[in-house]
């Protein structure tokens, strides 16, 4: 990964304890000389052109791991606790609340904060001030857990072979409302939703909540360990390569010269608006995806590709790994999307048609109106800092052999290549028209698809129409 | 209707037009002698003791229905516009929005409100503040209706006789999700709510949202129009009566001793936090409810008896008729019940136990937690400056043979009595306990179910379960 190792070779990765307290200035704290020159171009901005990177919501970004001196004695009282088993989501949403990405989330959600998310996507904090928290981060755990539990306050956390990996303090245990919760997050109870199979309809009819102490930085040694910076890792980097704007891309499929264009795009924009130096965060969710996503090896192994290619400027690009399970619940994950990356130091947001968005389980449509997406993040409580940067739509023009944005005066000339028809030229080791993504990023796909191992009746796995 | 008339005989019934703004004044203009008096009483309260009464959502009450002199001129361009009809329930919600019960909405939602709406139960206006809204209004129509506006920009609504009641103008159409609309709001797409059933799952596939104007103030001709005051007129009334604290309760049953009890201990309260002269607003909702419940006229009729029975003290009681039709969407709706009534002048909301909740349609459970509906009011946005009162549970107690506040420490003492049960006991005539309710309320509700005409097998519509 010759490409992304050196995009991250700028990252000073950090082995010492973080401290709690990263970056706690206010975004409008100060005018810098960059927002004195620039007036007339930033007025179209919601934060403006200043100084620093986006201040964390609550002002200060989380961090729940426990620093190293403490490790050895947490480690002790967790031995003492009762057990609550995490599943390899429940571990991943631990991993999200560890670093902050739900800052000013300090645990699994109690109820309080688990009816304000259901409810009004957004929490209010003591001093009056809100913060958008769309997606309910919730710890399910069922009749046989809770009675162990008892009266215990404080509960450890452990991992699939009983390794003690946090504590929840201060533990309130409340009714898992599994339809209500599913109802008001997705806006459908239809089955099939992936998540809710995955995590929600087998899950206990409980859910905990608390403070959460994580005993050690999760990693998953998979090999992708080093592209998993958190919000303050994020936030030193950017702030080394002196970012006066950041603008978020999040992705969960291969990245296509479409999507390409588009960083671009929105580089210049950006450098016309004033803007000295804005970098792009280029930023794969990592957590659980659906079964015909491609998986997240594959995809880093084919953004490395594509960055090798050339297409996206290493200088200006930082390659890091979200590590939040997908709900594909739409205008509602958007926000939490878009939330975890101000965490993170952005203060611009690209959102595309349909942001995690679906096809209904059931019904021959669309789960979400695709615009839907982009018009409810542009309105989300709490999001008011964020520069909403909607996405133009990019198609294959015939008459360039390349990726461009699409021109209604001649929709003759275009072609539209949806995720599924991508995937589906991949896995029948089609081509896809020149230009349309670089060879080497094509051929990844290709070999991922050629290494599901065939079911039983000599097909792939998933039967693939054109 | 001798005691409610003695209550109205203090309103002065408007026949001018109203004026469109009303009581500008904020909540927080001016501390007054009662504010410095009780201090320290009055800490608890979010909007502390202050002269005048609390403002509407959006600094002024919106009401939109024509003035006089031009009412003739917009029914002429009324009736050169395409025609929208109304349903029974639209025109119930264009009453809401005409006397502006919703405030600040000034007419039926366009898809940036309904968006809000549904994602989170608020509306941002223009100068950053959040209002509450958390039930759509909306008003639908189909395939047909839409090809017939065609380019039109204007729409006369029309009632079931084909007049024009109103102009909705810069009209915007969008599409009606209605799944979606029927998750986030009730939580649950289950077969079976009411409303749903009634006013949603036939309704068109479109919805049109638009600015408002009403041509005549709506009067349904029952009898019970006098009893419909308008957000103005409830003021007019208030501020007449010198009220500084205004304490709301919404039903849409009938009244037993154990609500007189929680009325009278609540103005008790205010008294002892320092109000002078706190007034209850008994606020029965008028618009669609479902089949088993009691009728308006008739739930009138008991509350007059209740009134008679000189439980509740005429000199500081408005009874007035709400007329919003019912969602039976428990937390969600409780909050429209609420924001509707600051509306009103209200600052103080009584809330119970599973407000606007219902049994689940198909699982044999309560919809809603039943203390979800006051916890969610607490927290929600745009609902600050109300003060929530929980309610206090009463139950029969037989040591005292009346109803009283529960008391956990005997609770052999205590009888709950369900509306499914008081139902039960009238419609099989049997009587209540002693003291449960008042002997001329209690007979209204045996002569309505004895009203009802048997079905064709001789019982009852409903088949009664004790």
């Amino acid at each position: 990964m010759a490409s992304m190792a050196a995009v991250l070779s700028k990252t000073a990765f950090l082995s010492q304890p973080l401290t709690k307290s990263i970056n706690p200035d206010f975004p409008f704290a100060a005018a810098t000389a960059a927002s004195v020159s620039f007036p007339s171009k930033s007025r179209t901005l919601r934060g403006g052109i200043r100084a620093g990177l986006i201040a964390p919501d609550g002002g200060k970004l989380v961090e729940l791991v426990v620093e190293e001196p403490r490790r050895r004695e947490k480690k002790h009282e967790a031995a003492e606790l009762p057990r609550v088993e995490l599943t390899a989501i429940d571990l991943q949403w631990m991993h999200v609340l560890s670093e902050g990405w739900a800052s000013p989330l300090g645990g699994f959600m109690r109820e309080s904060e688990f009816l304000q998310t259901l409810h009004f996507n957004s929490l209010r904090l003591d001093d009056g001030s809100v913060v958008n928290m769309s997606v309910p981060i919730v710890l399910a755990i069922d009749d046989e857990q809770k009675a162990r539990i008892g009266e215990s306050k404080r509960v450890a956390l452990v991992d699939s072979d009983g390794n003690p990996v946090a504590i929840l303090s201060d533990i309130e245990i409340y009714k898992h409302p599994k339809e209500e919760r599913i109802a008001r997050t997705w806006g459908t109870t239809a089955p099939g939703l992936p998540y809710v199979e995955e995590a929600i309809t087998n899950a206990g009819n409980w859910l905990i909540g608390g403070d959460l102490e994580v005993l050690e930085p999760v990693k998953y040694n998979d090999g992708l360990d080093r592209f998993r910076l958190s919000p303050a890792e994020l936030r030193k980097e950017l702030e080394k390569r002196d970012a006066d704007a950041v603008f978020a891309f999040q992705l969960r499929n291969p990245v296509h010269n479409g999507h390409a264009l588009l960083m671009t795009d929105t580089r210049r924009r950006l450098l016309e608006m004033g803007y000295k130096n804005p970098i792009l965060l280029l930023h794969p969710l990592g957590g659980y995806t659906k079964a015909d996503d491609v998986p997240l090896s594959w995809r880093m192994k084919q953004h490395e590709k594509v960055l090798e290619d050339g297409v996206l400027d290493p200088e200006t690009t930082v390659v890091s790994i979200f590590p939040s399970p997908m709900h594909y619940a739409g205008p509602t994950e958007v926000q939490w999307h878009a939330k975890a990356r101000i965490n993170a130091g952005a203060n611009f947001y690209i959102v595309g048609r349909d942001p995690a968005g679906m096809g209904h389980p059931v019904e021959k449509r669309d789960l979400y109106d695709a615009d839907h997406g982009k018009k409810v993040l542009s309105m989300a409580p709490g999001l008011e800092r964020l520069n909403i940067l909607p996405f133009r739509v990019a198609a294959y023009d015939k008459t360039q052999g390349k990726m461009a944005f699409f021109d209604p005066s001649r929709p003759q000339d275009f072609l539209f290549i949806s995720g599924t028809k991508m995937r589906t030229l991949a896995k029948n080791k089609e081509n896809p028209p020149d230009g349309f993504m670089c060879p080497g990023g094509w051929q990844v796909l290709v070999d991922y698809y050629d290494s599901l191992t065939p079911a039983g009746n000599g097909r792939l796995p998933e039967v693939v129409t054109a």
